[in-house]
């Protein structure tokens, strides 16, 4: 059981303020959990009876019994699950010269917490070095960010930064913009090195950031849409930079 | 002023098994209306005065105003806008040879409505002939389905099938299954004529559909992501056919 002030503090979670001061984010639903578990990334798990006879919590990780009316009151969802966890943010510091080493995504003003999850998975899959969102991306923490990303949040290192000025560091390598007009992305061959390079669908990469890029791609269109989603645009890239 | 039958009729709409009697979808926001009107998908336009003031509704799109008390009670969603608009739904029959001329992508119980439009768009931007819906995807005319696909719903032929019987047909061009396992996808080369099939990401080809492709292949895996997301897997197979 849960004492009031244990399901009030879960409860002023919901507010995107505290989860900043205490450096916490919160996932829900027993698929993300279970991923996030494997990966090391959970500190605390509340969850009916039910789901922890089911499922093991390793050591290290708290794991606390709630009924269904205690998590209907903790719950950041309409409709709760009947598990619920905790994690600690890990925010790394981009260090001068990370950039001049292999392969980094660098995503400018993408405001969909689902686009940025779908990008992190992405980026995992491709086994990218690392990932730059701009201030003005949907939060790293957010609970659509993580459950998007199917449990890659936990493995990619995702950087939030201004990305103008980190996109002028010395010694960088290519800065590959994504946009309606530039090269065939059939000819960006497979630099080890590399920054990649995608704005937001509706109004694609920001004047700032578009100074820094030296080299634009384009994924020729063949029919009437009128852009395609970021994160597929972002996986046409990888796939012709890692598999050439 | 809409009468009150007009009113009930709108919500009416609300209910799948309502829009499917009257063979009206309904689509709700100014983007997603802009869209579908320049592609003439639309047959009535509810709209506040000030929406009807800054947009053109072309002839035999009926425009009727309408104020935000009434769209709030109208409106299928928790938020309304302002402006609400209804299309008929098109309903094409696939004939006996149609899969074997041209590239089709084919969805095998792709549930996620947002993925079903996302890979509208990719089969729109990369001017597929038309799209097979096995008869357990997302709704072809769920709102969801229509806005994530931001508008190429009405540009690409879409075909509701028993997907296992459509691909026993005769003559049929390769089949290719995009799948964990199979030959690398820049290999496929750029048949003229062929279809695509993509599973969910969770179970991935269902046995019967697996049951008829006649080639698999793979996106090389280079992280740790388990799979990726639908559309960003039907991409990088169109981008490598279009653009050999």
């Amino acid at each position: 059981m849960l004492s009031k002030a244990a399901i009030r503090r879960l409860r002023d979670l919901r507010e995107k303020k505290n989860r900043e001061a205490a450096g916490v984010f919160v996932v829900e639903g027993g698929k993300v959990v279970a991923e996030l578990l494997a990966a090391g990334a959970l500190s605390e798990v509340f969850a009916t009876r039910a789901w922890l006879e089911k499922n093991t919590v390793p050591p290290g990780v708290a794991a606390v019994e709630i009924s269904a009316g205690e998590m209907a009151r903790a719950s950041h969802l309409p409709t709760p699950s009947d598990v619920l966890a905790t994690g600690q943010m890990r925010r790394p510091v981009l260090r001068d010269g990370d950039l001049s080493r292999g392969l980094t995504l660098a995503l400018d003003g993408i405001q969909d917490p689902g686009n940025v999850g779908t990008l992190l998975r992405v980026a995992d899959w491709f086994g990218l070095d690392r990932v730059l969102l701009s201030e003005d991306c949907a939060g790293l923490f957010s609970q659509k960010v993580v459950n998007a990303s199917m449990g890659s949040f936990a493995r990619v290192n995702a950087f939030r930064v201004p990305l103008a000025a980190a996109l002028s560091a010395d010694n960088l390598p290519p800065v590959i913009g994504c946009d309606l007009r530039g090269e065939n992305v059939r000819s960006i061959g497979a630099p080890a090195d590399a920054v990649i390079v995608i704005g937001s669908e509706g109004r694609g990469i920001s004047p700032e950031v578009r100074g820094r890029v030296t080299r634009f791609v384009t994924i020729p269109r063949f029919g009437g849409a009128e852009s395609l989603n970021a994160a597929v645009a972002a996986a046409i890239v990888c796939d012709r930079l890692r598999n050439p």
